[in-house]
């Protein structure tokens, strides 16, 4: 099966991962080698000083990567996160979150993206760089 | 101010934190230098796949990292996650995560922790090594 | 003191680090808030399977990224590497490579920079993220 | 075959890495998911200010926790660094630093390890994680 760009495959992925539901997170555009996400900030997702709290970030950032890896592998297989660093570059507020995440080396068995997330203003807020492990679906287990 | 191990404060720090009051983190021990706590997963915390979403693993340990920082700062200063980076080590399974933070070297700015998460199981599921800024209190940015 | 990208400054400061001269690391480009890198490979840098060793990538974007850095502060300032992740995207191969080092968000007493690594074949090998500590001149001691 | 924790082999591994030999990395120690090294710092090993460069101490972990991957997988298997984060906790200085190694999870392709590098006065310098992907030997492209 070739690499597969198809937008409703994504879309299912996106749905059927509570979390990411739960919290809000709209897939807003599905390119080849990267996904685009936004997100609208409520009160619950604040940290201690009122600034959008890391996990939220990490969330947003590591979900939207794992959707650039998953337009770069074939229908039989998904990705699951490896690892990701993150860094806070700035104290983060909304309204409104995007993030652009793209995939900077596919390989057979290991997906390389980075994805960056700006806040209210336009400004970049933070910055992921992920590792995604390329497992046949049904696998969940390394 | 010495440094203080101040169990009020500390959980004072948790509950004003809304994304982790929300999600049901406890704080369930305060320590010189360390801080434990516990979340029950529920049916939104998941992935695509059923595991535990890395977001709710990154939150988790995120946080218990900077309550190990507040231990070992002063009560005039608070502390910022600069960057962290997280290895999913398993697939993360409830019904309980257990977390531990532990600093692993403070300076005056800059505080180094480390966490590990274990899954349901008492397995380590991920850890965490985070760098946290150290700022006066009310001076969210760097 | 204004920022300065004082090519000069910027060559003594990587003049003044044994390791890198010792490894045969040459400045080629300073620019505002970025600096590039070159590096002939010889037989002393690879790893056991001939391919470029990991440290040696490690090496020349840290210090590419330190370099970074040093463009975006203060001349009675200079810049500590905190902490950084290097990702190891494809084998590396000389017979050169190139490093590019950008700042990608700089703060008071924190900078962060973005490096990549080009083989000798133009593909890039390493990607680099790193948090950078803004230190007065002479305190070597966070 | 079984996981092998041969000792010569491990040695063998380092004698074949040219930049681990050159810059005089010393094997001391090898066990079940651990490795443990020495390096005597020499005057060309410094950073601008006098200190260990952090692609020395990064070079040190990297290849001592590639050792601790190598002696968890079979014998016609070897590692490669995926990615790795190190955290630099304090100015390094000799007169020799010595580093330990250890397997954190070892999966069917991917295993992690953590290292930690002490100074000449016994003091934790860095710490690093990394992500080492298990291939069969003589494939030295993911």
């Amino acid at each position: 099966m070739p690499p597969s760009q198809d937008h409703e495959w994504i879309k299912e992925l996106f749905f059927r991962a509570a979390f990411v539901r739960d919290m809000g997170i709209e897939l807003t555009c599905v390119g080849e080698d990267y996904v685009e996400t936004a997100l609208d900030i409520t009160g619950r997702m604040t940290q201690q000083d009122g600034f959008v709290h890391a996990g939220v970030l990490a969330t947003l950032a590591d979900h939207t990567g794992g959707g650039a890896g998953w337009t770069a592998c074939r229908r039989d297989q998904t990705v699951l996160s490896v690892e990701f660093k993150i860094s806070m570059l700035r104290p983060a507020m909304g309204p409104r979150l995007r993030c652009r995440a793209e995939v900077i080396r596919a390989g057979k068995s290991v997906i390389f993206t980075e994805a960056t997330v700006l806040g209210g203003d336009g400004r970049e807020v933070a910055r992921l760089t992920q590792t995604l492990a390329v497992v046949p679906i049904g696998i969940g287990n390394r």
